[in-house]
């Protein structure tokens, strides 16, 4: 059988499309590896914007995914919600391959995070000050984006307003 | 800090919630590991049940995550969906951690697979007679379910009403 390049050109609307899926994520479903056996170990996790327009997130140490991430800060986040209804394999969704970046507790950084993460997610209130909670900022390094049968992309941060550093 | 173990004792709610949400999938996010970069990368695939009742999808040749479980059967899926409304992240989902595997096109097993599938996914019609298209068995090594802020359970394939096999 020939190899077959599903990848199609990058044009505005797959740019558009992108930049949409990420400002509309509340939550997404993060890709970790597993310490010690390596396994590709996924969780749900809160979805915000760093003030940069990073994707961030507000992540407990007591959670499997935290562990993994300070280990080995090489991850990747699936974005883009199907509704109740319809086919969710036609609904468009985007990989943001990416490495987690910490801001701990006691770091300087975190009371501006916090006073941004809480303008987006009021409720976190309720666990945001207990010391087990840090912020992960997720630099993200390339993303396939799917729009749908037979339309896949490949984004780079420029093509979501994100810059690469 | 002190390690905290917050894995709690399984009971009949919690098999019973891993059950549910299992029996409620029609779609999850995926984990595989990337050939060649190891990258941790995490895709939405459909879920259906083989016969026996693990978990079972149909995925095409041309997707990054099947040429991925091809290279590494090792993988990881989520279920569990939210809802329009109320904070994602006190909705309960389980991470399935399993091995694919797969029943091409061409394998005599393909056949009643495919009846089984349409019964629950008509739409996929469409595309299930597709040369590319095969199906997945993920055979369940453990789950992780999440049901809820601070309620993390990990359950095993009988909890699951799965043999290991």
């Amino acid at each position: 059988m020939p190899e077959i390049n599903p990848i199609r050109d990058t044009d505005a609307e797959a740019r558009a499309l992108g930049r949409r899926l990420l400002d509309e994520a509340r939550f997404g479903a993060l890709a970790v590896r597993e310490p010690g056996t390596g396994v590709p170990h996924v969780t749900r996790i809160a979805v915000a914007r760093a003030p940069d327009g990073k994707p961030l997130t507000l992540i407990s140490d007591l959670s499997t995914h935290t562990r993994a991430l300070k280990a080995d800060p090489v991850c990747s986040l699936l974005v883009g919600e199907p509704g109740a209804r319809g086919d969710p394999l036609t609904h468009p969704r985007m990989t943001l391959v990416c490495r987690a970046d910490f801001t701990p507790h006691s770091a300087p950084g975190f009371a501006p995070l916090r006073a941004h993460y809480l303008q987006t997610h009021p409720k976190a209130k309720l666990y945001i000050d207990f010391a087990d909670f840090s912020f992960a900022v997720l630099r993200v390094a390339r993303a396939d984006l799917n729009g749908g049968f037979g339309k896949a992309f490949q984004l780079t941060p420029g093509d979501l307003g994100l810059n690469a550093a």
